[in-house]
């Protein structure tokens, strides 16, 4: 049974996705036309991929059109574009993550924005679900990128006060930074337990289970490929809450925001049909951050 | 003939040395003990060397011990560690630069601290001495970054505004980051002219020609390896401002800083000696910034 | 005036293209489609681009296909796609041109097939033109290799007998591994010096000028744009050895190889419209090695 | 109950240590002193430590003292030092262990010798043990490289015909490449069954359990720190195949060759001290391969 959305309220959803991918002469995700559609850029910060030039570009078109910037946090892997599990020790992966989200901060800052949350991309995503020290080791990280001043506005700032003092805070004055990851996931857990903000998200182009997991890649039907399917989906989780299972059954997907792919051919299209579908299903689409 | 340093004027000089020239599992640099001694830590930033780890550990030492940060910047080249020349294009240049200062802010401001100056490191210190174009990339990078706000105290973050009132103003309300570099370069011009300080420095263990530069390496006499006539020169640089050249004639060396090498054994103890005796001699060891 | 091809001699020229230069998640050229056309193929190594999978799989299509492979050696440079030029010390240089040729020969052996020649990409194929310490760094590498067995057959390997004596030949026995690269470059002089066959190669859709050189990128009409205009010239290079200079005059174009681009839209097709054509017109298409 | 070793029998052991792991203008292991010592030397190819002039150096030297040249093979992981385990897919893996193994032939092979046996390093060590994929993966790249040629002399070539033959035959002409590990290891397994020798190694100074397995680092006791007692066991493993378990239960330990720990003050020392008192106790020291 799901619970119904009280209709005086408008439902809202955030459209994320990954951009800035490519690295050098290569390039991956068509940013210019996911930038007119998306309202949070997931920006690779040059661990698996996103070289500085990218990074600025990104980030000064995001800026520009009022795009959320986060950074999209990574192993250090750029020959495995961060798709393989690495044992990284806690220490290490928490550093290794503060200074993805810092060298993200400068282009963020100077194109007048600011970093507003954090993703970790690929394997570091998958891991964090259930890996329990590599999730507190990446929360301690943006912790320590918050402590640095990370995520503030200006107004923030001047709040804190000196950087030693904000560093002692933790950076709690201005809230911190949000953190996007699977419902359920020890990440958002994590999260939540480090006083940051942690905002679900869910896919409609993945097939759920009846327990609202997502079904495993390579399982049969995992990936829904009809884009009339998948913007239904869409609309039903941001304006219900909700999403048929692969068994029929409809399951609760508390979502504040919808990961939109960006590395398929044809993905900018489908993402602008999303946007389309869910305002003309009276979903206001903003960013959570 | 040298002009006479105003006795009633206390001299004062800054230490400047490189560290966290480590990577992953090799270290150079004895950090520890050189912390204990210089006024500014020229800290590598990931591209010649230096991990995230290294540089928390020594942000965290240097603001433990009032140890002023700058941002060693580099070619991304960790095979050659920053030493060879590379034919980067400026914008790029500039996005490479501008990326590493942010990664090392996020350390610096979490110890409580800031990057308070940058300083190009091996070949692009050499290039930027008589290359135009790099020198201007390098500065361009550097104003990237102070338009977002590094190298600010959070007074000036509070006195900025919004980001993009920060961005727009380029970053001029704090005076931005100085620039530490050789005297006569290119590199410290180019500061100048885009509003940043520049800061020249000497070195205490290299030879000069008469006309004040340094007598290139490889040529005999290019690096002076006796510890006592090095802390002899170190003392006359600060406290009178003169060298006597490789041809015996007394030059001026206007420098506000003495860099100190840190990778060659005995390093740190030379390095104490030269602090104790600028101290004897009455010289003021001080951060310029 | 154009010297006459003799024609009761057939012209033959070989085609080649620079294949394999995507890295993990990235690809760039259309290997399947261009591998079915050229009859060299100029395999990146991994300093520039090129994973060990890619460059398995390049060799074993390659193999297939008769294809004759060649090594194409860079800088170490992923992020600048090894297009900046670097003042790697020659030793060094030939060490990392040693390093290329080895990978990439594993293979090339495994799929049945050997590295054929050596062609140097990028910023480095345009260095080496001019600067005489780095051509010779790439030919000493190149030696390097040819001197550990890479280049011959199993017929060569018997015939040297043991390792160290091949090693104590330099390789001789054999003839080496040709070196393909620009006519009238320092490269192909250093190559010839050393006892390596220097193959010239020559661009269709480059403008010439007068002298014989290339008009440098920038200038306007530099490249070739027309397909039409491209598949004509490579005719006439292949067929007659000459072109037009941009200002009109006919010049000698002594290539045994043609370099078609492989990483531009349409690059495959292209290359098999040049193919067909040097066929109708009676050349010989045929690897050089 | 230890089986006797037969008194007729010279008892004989190789001693191997990893070498040439420093990278750029960083240094750990001292490579000279070791090569005088050591019997095999696992070379580090590149992925986790060694760039191409140090493997150039340490096989020159190898070569000219007689040592065995080993590929050192391991995850692309400079900034972990390969010793953070990684999900790299099989069929990547095994492509990652032929290119290492391939760019350290031609240093070998140039030097007058040949890579005689593979040794993976760090977390690929310890993962190959209980992963059967990834030690499949490391066999499937050891039989890749031995497909080209690999491992084979001069003779071996001879007799394999052209390199199609060589790669059809899988290169079992030559017996290919032993790998060298822990005993009990699904890695030597995958290489016995693949036909390759399993070489099993102890270590002199770590501490084993009752079962002869070794006691996991980080509990008490896991490393001996006394050279005498390291002394002493590698006497005991060498010429009687057994060892005293931390429960005081002598224990069989069937191992070819004894590995030395290089990158420890002391290292060279030690490991002198260790083949000194090897020759007085009548023990051979001598290569596997």
């Amino acid at each position: 049974m799901i619970t119904p959305i009280d209709p005086m309220i408008t439902p809202t959803i955030d459209l994320n996705a990954d951009l800035g991918e490519g690295f050098g002469r290569w390039t991956l995700t068509d940013d210019e036309a996911l930038l007119s559609v998306v309202t949070s850029a997931n920006v690779a910060c040059g661990f698996h991929a996103g070289d500085p030039s990218i990074m600025r570009r990104v980030c000064e078109l995001a800026a520009e059109r009022g795009v959320r910037i986060g950074a999209q946090v990574s192993y250090r892997d750029l020959a495995g574009f961060g798709r393989r599990s690495m044992d990284v020790p806690p220490g290490e992966l928490a550093d290794e993550v503060a200074y993805q989200i810092g060298a993200l901060e400068v282009f963020a800052r100077a194109a007048g924005s600011k970093v507003s949350y954090v993703k970790p991309h690929g394997a570091l995503y998958n891991r964090t679900v259930h890996d329990a020290d590599q999730a507190g080791a990446v929360v301690a990280g943006i912790r320590l990128a918050v402590g640095a001043g990370v995520g503030e506005g200006a107004e923030g700032a001047a709040a804190r006060g000196t950087p030693a003092e904000g560093a002692a805070a933790g950076g709690a004055a201005a809230g911190g930074l949000p953190v996007l990851g699977l419902p359920g996931s020890l990440l958002l857990a994590a999260a939540a337990e480090a006083g940051l903000t942690p905002v679900p998200e869910a896919f409609a182009d993945r097939a759920y289970t009846a327990a609202g997991t997502l079904v495993p890649r390579g399982e049969p039907g995992a990936v829904l490929l009809d884009p009339d399917a998948v913007v239904a989906r869409a609309v039903l989780m941001a304006a219900e809450g909700s999403v048929t299972a692969a068994d029929g059954s409809p399951v609760l997907v508390a979502a504040r925001s919808l990961c939109l792919h960006g590395d398929t051919p044809g993905a900018a299209g489908l993402a602008r049909r999303v946007r389309e579908a869910l305002s003309a299903a009276g979903v206001r689409v903003e960013a959570f951050a």
